[in-house]
């Protein structure tokens, strides 16, 4: 059994984390903290654990981290920074599910958080989560950064695309809706229901961290920078995140379905829809999968791709989960394979 | 007083009028037909209206109608065709708030609404009814055809854009959201609350009927063809919709705000809001207003204009009431101007 | 026209009251504070209001308050009560939305609501605002006491039985859901989207503060002492309360559709549906109604009562505007005609 | 493993059998069948089971139904009645979810559900599907009629009292509320979003098809008849029954908590909350659990039960599964034990 801890597990991603691992065949969930909460039981603040997980919130203490065989940050940026050194050093492989080590570069970094780095050599040895880029890496990691939500449904749509070198790098949008769990389980005027409900509007249109993190992916699969337009926007809803990927293709004449279909053949949480289909974000509610159609309009020559998650699973938790099993050699879907609930 | 008929009055745009016109202070509401409903109260079927609207439906009836002075049709696509020349003919004022008269060219209209005109001559005579931009034709016109939803929303936002040649108009993007009602108050499973709440999903980005209608509106505005990707999404909330459009900019200099407020001055229904906005659907609800704010992300070339409208208001039934008051000589508020509720 | 002012106005009570004053026929809003936001214009918080109110918050000044006809309290409860007494010294009348002059009984409201009555003279005062039972008071009032939400759509259901003694007094049931806005417009994890939205709970079992106050409403009009068992619920919806209440027929013969429609008969805020109707809480949102029907299932001594209003308007801020005008000698309906919008 | 068929597979009840079959560990899903469907990969007409479910609904075939081990009707009313005698006398057991076995007075089932009864003999030899009831006799049955959604959420909570004589039986209140999908899945206007969300409303006060079963299940608990006033309402979302129920404790003295936590010990699927609890329906969605709290408000003696569970899976689906799992010897929990998904 692979002994795990969670750190900061009274937020979205953490209950989310709890209810993967706790459902997970291979793990042993050991200990999760919060400084705020300790000593009451998980099941009190998250009631749908009655019955599956008996801990309770403990303060953070070095030793018994270390004795995890992994542990997961589910923790406000800046916090895995000041502690993956020493759990590393310990021999515990460390999961950081915030934004501290995602971004090589960084200056770019220290401008999109407003912090200076405060472990910038762990940034380089950090592997970029993203399964379907980085297996191999992932596979031996140490350390690795899971992927931001948005950049986990925007990438996994563009890469086919970029990766080939099929449309034009300078004008790439991506129009993304999200649910307002993406926001945290803080609270905030801004997204109790009586803000959200019946309504929606783009917000961070100027400028949003997960530009930089998509920029990046996308500047590595093309092999050069690319000029991206991201607009994220809110959803009345919880879960979900629905991408629509804009391109213009430099040639019509490419197979778009079989380019994706080829592209992700053999993922197990890629599912490329057939021609024609419009993915719904609730058949991948609680689920790891990125689902995934590819249109061009009106036989134009511009590419548009749907990609669905839930923010909460492939966009944090649920990769978190991925990611672990192929660092410890597990099955890549174990703990991951329920079926969505619909309606 | 105005007498104002409506024929088709049991779905939500006729409720919508119903509503707008019975709190209007120069309309007198003479008749509501229903062929399906004949006899019952509208108050029974829209119980917001008890105590307002005392008018049961009726069959349509010739004489009734033609003794109003305008007539709304609230009907589906193919209706008001075979019933407007009679109407005209007898002095009565139309406006149609179905697609019947909104595209000029016939064979384009035949292919996306899948019937032969039934009156291709008044086609010609009908005036777009976007008051932003035909108004003087407006005032003078016997036969508006109310714009649709979507066309509303986009074209409002692209228009000073595109009316000044600022834009390369052969990639114009208009992602757009649209809450439920705009499918219409029809028993259909995929409108149910069980379908679509907590979920979200594109739908016809292979093509959709309100593309022609917006690409002749921007071809008119541009002097040009344009080459336009629009894609609808449906949104997990009643009334509301949010356009998100992109377009890149021939030149960066120019000074977008001021361009569009200067192009909006003086428009009782178009709010160009301060720079760096997000304007929400919640902030039109029930209300005629577009709400725009423009932005150019990260400095690039390309323009972000957010614009949202009431799809059941200004992207229908209000609008309709804007160009009755506009061919009646009404103040262009008048009845159109109540408060948003929020929240 | 009437001088208003709003102290305490960055709520859902104090929005409200500015959309509804702001359309009033008859007043002229003149000033709105709120020591944390002064300087703001309302329209940045609000942004439904923009076009239509031009204020921006200001810290409370004595001055400018006296210099009102009429000040409204949209603070939190033990405001009020601090700052009554020199406004009416001034001559100016006091509408308190909060509970600080509810309750008769000094002991019942300390307990209640955890202080010390700050003015407890003014509490003989003070008239309870609910127009259909104390309308003549309220004609003559210096000082209402603005009724809580449940409490209005609980009396008004349980009136006409009570006041008839046709029901046991000592097993009550009032079985009421609200909306989250009745929580108010402040950051709670509690009642995040991501929290409430697709999901239903009872809270407050053990009891509530509207508990004491209902229970007043209706021993007054009883005669004696009233067992009540009141359970709130939380809806996943914005706004509406919807009672649904339980009481014992004494006596099962006497025509309770007639007993309802005689006690309003007039009353322009309560609507009597016709028997065997259900109401439903949109069918009065942003209104002022309060509708309800009244059902003897399966002809049992049981008798049922569905009581719908809008708990931010005839639940507040409507009510409000109510009691103003009957204290002004206004039409009651002025500035509260707008009809519910729906869908 | 048991082989399993679903007669009737296209509604909520059906992709919810589905779900919960292809993830059952001793289960093999045979044959789904649908006359208007046959043919649909039921992956498409439900994409959360693409990749889990390769089936495709086929007409029904006695032969292929006949080879399984267990039939489950996700039927219409009125269809399971005219087919279980030919799959019984086949050796094949059946579990119907709709309610044609589940009354054992047949002019009070003829009188609710409007036809005659077309099998009287079975309906005899019927066990009522709940296991916290019946559970001896389900594992011998044949033919299981599984509980409707509010009289197992009803009834659950009542029983505790009910058995032990410690409540006035003449004057049960139920107060329940459900999520849409409890309508099922079938175009009707009243239940699209737009004239659901963001309102609430009671149906069908004067009486209920579930009254009388309900009333069955607390006589029979009894031993006499019970006076029981039960209020049905629709909630603005897709999932999850709430029972708020009423009852005139005999006796005050009776420890209500210990009753509960009694009368369900080492039930695996009712959950009685710690004192002072309310449950909510998100912690039981997609899960089998009925959760319960009790109250006592302000020590009077009415007592007040919470119960909540989520009208798919112990309200209909996962009741039959768990029926399943007892009549073949399975685990009770086998197939049920996923958590929650919160948020």
């Amino acid at each position: 059994m692979i002994k795990a801890g969670i750190v900061g597990g009274t937020g979205y991603t953490g209950v989310e984390l709890l209810r993967l691992l706790a459902g997970h065949p291979e793990v042993e969930l050991r200990v999760i903290t919060s400084r705020s909460e300790a000593g009451l039981p998980v099941a009190e603040m998250f009631p749908n654990l009655r019955g599956h997980v008996d801990l309770a919130f403990t303060a953070p203490d070095a030793a018994v981290l270390q004795s995890c065989d992994v542990v997961f940050f589910a923790t406000p940026n800046g916090t895995a920074m000041t502690m993956a050194r020493e759990l590393l050093d310990a021999g515990v492989k460390v999961i950081d599910l915030a934004a501290d080590f995602r971004i090589k570069d960084l200056a770019v970094w220290e401008k999109w958080y407003g912090m200076p780095h405060a472990c910038p050599e762990l940034v380089a040895e950090a592997v970029y989560g993203l399964p379907e880029v980085n297996r191999a890496a992932i596979r031996n990691a140490r350390l690795v950064a899971n992927p931001g939500c948005y950049p986990t449904a925007v990438t996994l749509g563009f890469l086919p695309l970029v990766e080939q070198g099929l449309v034009s790098l300078d004008g790439l949008v991506a129009d993304a809706k999200s649910g307002v769990s993406g926001a945290g389980r803080k609270a905030a005027v801004g997204m109790l229901l009586a803000e959200v409900e019946g309504s929606f509007k783009a917000y961070g249109t100027p400028g949003h961290r997960h530009l930089p993190e998509i920029r990046q992916n996308l500047a590595l699969a093309a092999g050069q920078d690319v000029g991206l337009t991201f607009v994220p926007h809110l959803l009345p809803m919880t879960r979900g995140i629905h991408a629509t990927l804009y391109a213009r293709l430099k040639d019509t004449s490419v197979d778009l379905q079989t380019l994706f279909a080829e592209r992700y053949a053999g993922e197990e949480f890629v599912d490329v829809l057939p021609p024609g289909s419009h993915p719904e974000t609730r058949t991948v509610r609680g689920n790891n999968l990125c689902r995934i159609a590819v249109h061009r309009p009106q036989d134009s020559d511009t590419v548009v791709v749907l990609s669905v998650i839930d923010n909460l699973v492939k966009g944090a938790a649920g990769q978190a989960v991925q990611n672990m099993n192929v660092m410890f050699g597990c099955k890549e879907t174990a703990g991951l394979d329920a079926i969505a609930v619909l309606p």
